[in-house]
């Protein structure tokens, strides 16, 4: 059918948002709508104008022959302080105080309306890296890498805890929990990640960094280099970490079990 | 700004789109453009008609005052025949096998975008239950289940393979894997799932379907409702599996390893 302007620009937005990052030829959508290059050059300005606008995301467009036009659903500052906003304000809630002045989260982490706005958050602050795998490791990171690495169309590579790898040949490694001074394992499928990539690692947490440490180290033995290190959340005790360069977006300041008190607050940068 | 039809058009997609299954209430939309209610229902209805046309998902219009608008990501039969046989296709590749006769699809389950798809199709698949919860069982059935969840606009519920769980009080069940008759410890902190729940459980693969019956066992402990079991794979041999009511989108036929053949076919039903 031959579609009105109107009707063409639900059907590409739709296409366009689907698929973040993903580049479309405009002979994708000439021919899809039998419509000439001017006409969806126009279908696209004012798609990328209302976008743009109502600061839902970025069209670019890429020209030369490998060209072409995509989404990239960058959040606006605003946007990004009313998530991390909803979630401190989520995480406060003295029910969430767990034995040993941890906080359940899980709960968040596995809702995926807001991880996926999370997810969005890391893309938006690594937009800019030339980033091929996002990197994570079992169990509550793999929601939060999963969400990011759609907002950015790359692959997820998840690190295990254990060596019961049935992946062929393996890299394990030992590394020492920051906090609590004990030894763990964690473990790579050698086919999971090509060496000489460019990565950035997703955790849900992090205290003392022992875990990124660890994965800092497992990354070296794939000879892979370390963009940024992303986290949902960071204790502000101890405020040295083992890793230096890594994005928080909540600090939790203080779990005080007998007042049953729990503060955390928006990242600096946020 | 006031904004024309083809541009309001454009937010409205995008807002939609964005939350699957998320109902909107039509003032919503009214006080957000400043425009009659009678022209949103006009937006709407192009919308609706192209998303329809094109077999891109369907736009539901619920009346009354609880009523509103929402986007269901429905997939069309055809579009669901074509990710199955393209993640057949990917499958068959005799790289794949892994010592034991398994299939390395760790890869595939990390890739946002098509998992994604694979989400779409269980989603659509699972359409008219009236469900509550997605559960599945770290570490590979979460992608899956995430993918499924976001579709469906549901949060997910993560069984631990451990009883290391510092989430409060623990059910923990041991459980028989059916085929290698390992006897192995399944774990859910109470708090994750209320009592009486509706739920789907989702998995990546299934042999016996002891994990599966593991799962319908520690349901059972919660007096949770198990509506539906969704696999990515399954095997045809055992062909008896230890629970009956399961969907699969791929049957795993054949894994030779000494002729490097893998026999993939998409479940009888897609």
């Amino acid at each position: 059918m031959k579609m009105r302007r109107s009707e063409r620009i639900v059907a590409i937005t739709k296409i366009l948002i689907d698929k973040p990052y993903r580049l479309f030829s405009l002979s994708h959508f000439t021919e899809k709508f039998s419509v000439a290059k001017s006409t969806v050059s126009e279908d696209l300005a004012i798609i990328k104008r209302v976008l743009a606008a109502e600061e839902m995301g970025k069209i670019e467009t890429l020209s030369g022959a490998a060209g072409g036009v995509r989404f990239i659903p960058n959040k606006a500052s605003q946007d990004i302080k009313e998530t991390v906003n909803l979630l401190c304000e989520e995480l406060s809630d003295a029910k969430r105080i767990l034995p040993g002045g941890f906080l359940y989260m899980t709960d968040l982490i596995f809702s995926p309306e807001l991880i996926m706005e999370v997810g969005k958050i890391f893309a938006t602050k690594f937009a800019d890296l030339e980033v091929d795998y996002i990197i994570t490791i079992e169990t509550k990171g793999i929601p939060i890498a999963l969400a990011t690495a759609r907002a950015m169309n790359l692959p997820v590579v998840s690190v295990r805890k254990d060596t019961r790898v049935t992946e062929g040949s393996v890299v394990s490694i030992n590394y020492v929990t920051g906090s609590s001074k004990k030894i763990e394992t964690m473990s790579l499928s050698r086919r999971a990640l090509p060496i000489n990539s460019k990565v950035v690692i997703i955790d849900d947490f992090m205290k003392a960094g022992g875990t990124a440490k660890g994965m800092l180290d497992l990354m070296q033995e794939f000879q892979a280099e370390v963009l940024d290190i992303g986290v949902l959340m960071e204790t502000a005790e101890p405020s040295e970490k083992l890793v230096s360069d890594y994005t928080s977006l909540i600090t939790l300041e203080k779990v005080d079990e007998v007042k049953e008190e729990v503060i955390v607050k928006p990242s600096s940068w946020v």
